[in-house]
């Protein structure tokens, strides 16, 4: 029997959502939410693993990830957005499945190992931040997705889920946990606009979806292009040139990419005026978003009501599977 | 300004209760009830964390010691009685305070140190029963208890709670949060029947309160005494023989008593004859227990409402503690 495809994606409300999301994720939400069953989760509680100590600053930023995600089409009628903490089943499950894995285990994901070593932990491991796998395996049940759309770094993260489902359903003899399957980004990561690998909120390197023209225009000016080249006669290097990697991307004219390139490789294009191309293919991208962004953020009850019909559409589906799971386990009392 | 004191106090499901049980903890509720806010919390989400894979025992024994509770004379009007998985706030809180607490920290506790080794987890600690410490927090907590009378080896567990509650009240700079004070049983504990030092549902050692007559008197007169007492004309020793030690704490007839110790010691009292005067103390304290649980376990409905009646006043005062953990970390949002 063919089971429903349920996608559960997110985003962690820590800041203002950027072109490395766009192409990476939400570009292709607003894709799947034509034809297939989208819950998109603002989770703050995941924010709260390493900002316990700042959550006015996670508080703020749902309401701007909420605009992010109208700003780029993302449709309320057709994906279900929904704030985490504002679903106990997800806590409920989390301490039924922490009784499923051991603490050895949770220390060998090595997406949890990376971010240990990045954030400098040592022995002042967070219990929270350790355990967070187990929380994303709660996510993910608790609305019954079999379809996680993430980068390959947060691999290790699914599997751990889907160990966490298949025990579950072996100890208390049921198939009501869905493993959950990936699907991987066709796109290739968006670099930063300092060249690094990776877009970055708190690198410095992005470009926010929210930001104004004027904003784009000066950090794409001071982009990473080749730096060998100095004169506007000289010839240019193409790989590595995070200018025209975006173009790549962003650029809806591919011909007229091309030929800019052929031009900067045999020398006489300048950066600058390859930049202005750029800043003018990024904002008309973005000037649609900002319109539509600017009327929503007129209206705070109506982004309230997005968020609470959403949660509330998600409480119903996690009471169902809450009381699956609590039948399963024989904890059902009236 | 004097505040209620409230007392959170409870049992996990997993067996029956027993003597031990009544002289170290239910007695204590039975005085307490009747001038102490008190709540009663049958913990089968901490029996879960090492019976996950026999979830139908803990459910069985809910009713149990639920039964064992009504039998000792817990009167559900005066104590609220709670199961603590149908408290969902409890998962919600221990996820907050899990940020709080480092894993380094949960591994120094001592009670949680003793029973990782009791129980030879070694590698395969599972994550639930190292946290539980974190979740005892949360059952603290969420219903604002300051009071939770505990036996001596059990401390390390309140000292992890208050420094939850300080953590909290500092970082969200708020007071909701109140530190917990424990009260020492005054009775000493209970030894078991073979006369090791603690009587223990699993250790074959115990005297069940709702063991019948027969069965009573079968485990008394196979009690430890002392085991150089051969010959009813010799002297038998009073220190470590532990039919007199049940007399000292159960024999409402203290001369009488008195009276068996000096005539044991200089010889002529022989080991039946004092086993047979326990066996009547313990059957008269008994018989009425057997009476009300036989009468309370004819009517499972009416089990079910008490269970319900607690749960739904705990669920009450649970919700206010959410809304205020809420407003103080800002993640209120409608």
């Amino acid at each position: 029997m063919a089971q429903e495809t349920i996608i559960l994606t997110g985003d962690r409300p820590t800041g203002p959502l950027h072109l490395g999301h766009y192409v990476g994720s939400l570009l292709n939400r607003v894709q799947h939410q034509a034809d297939t069953a989208q819950y998109i989760m603002i989770a703050d509680m995941q924010a709260m693993t390493d900002n316990f100590d700042n959550p006015q600053k996670v508080r703020d930023n749902v309401t701007e990830v909420t605009l992010d995600y109208l700003a780029v089409g993302i449709d309320p009628n057709k994906s279900t957005i929904f704030i985490q903490s504002m679903i106990p089943q997800i806590a409920e499950l989390t301490i039924f499945y922490l009784n499923l894995v051991t603490i050895s285990r949770l220390k060998r994901n090595p997406t949890v190992k990376t971010e240990i070593k990045q954030k400098g932990y040592g022995e002042d491991l967070p219990a929270g931040f350790l355990m967070y796998p187990v929380h994303q395996a709660a996510d993910i049940t608790v609305v019954r997705a079999n379809l996680v759309p993430v980068g390959e770094d947060q691999l290790p993260m699914l599997e751990q889920t889907n160990e966490i489902v298949r025990s579950f359903n072996r100890i208390y003899k049921t198939d009501i946990l869905r493993e959950v399957t990936w699907s991987k980004s066709v796109t290739p990561r968006l670099p930063g606009t300092d060249g690094k690998a990776k877009m970055g909120k708190s690198l410095g390197n992005a470009i926010f979806l929210s930001d104004p023209a004027d904003v784009v225009a000066k950090k794409v000016m001071s982009m990473y292009t080749d730096p060998d080249h100095v004169r506007v006669e000289d010839p240019g290097k193409i790989e590595g040139n995070t200018v025209f990697t975006y173009l790549d991307i962003f650029a809806p004219d591919k011909q007229a990419v091309e030929e800019m390139k052929a031009h900067y490789q045999r020398g006489g294009l300048g950066d600058v005026k390859v930049k202005k191309y750029l800043i003018e293919v990024l904002n008309t991208l973005l000037e649609p978003m900002r319109v539509r962004r600017a009327e929503f953020a007129k209206d705070k009850s109506y982004i309230n009501a997005v968020l609470k019909e959403g949660t509330e559409k998600t409480l119903a589906v996690a009471q169902q599977t809450m009381t699956m799971v609590k039948k399963a386990t024989s904890l059902n009392y009236w």
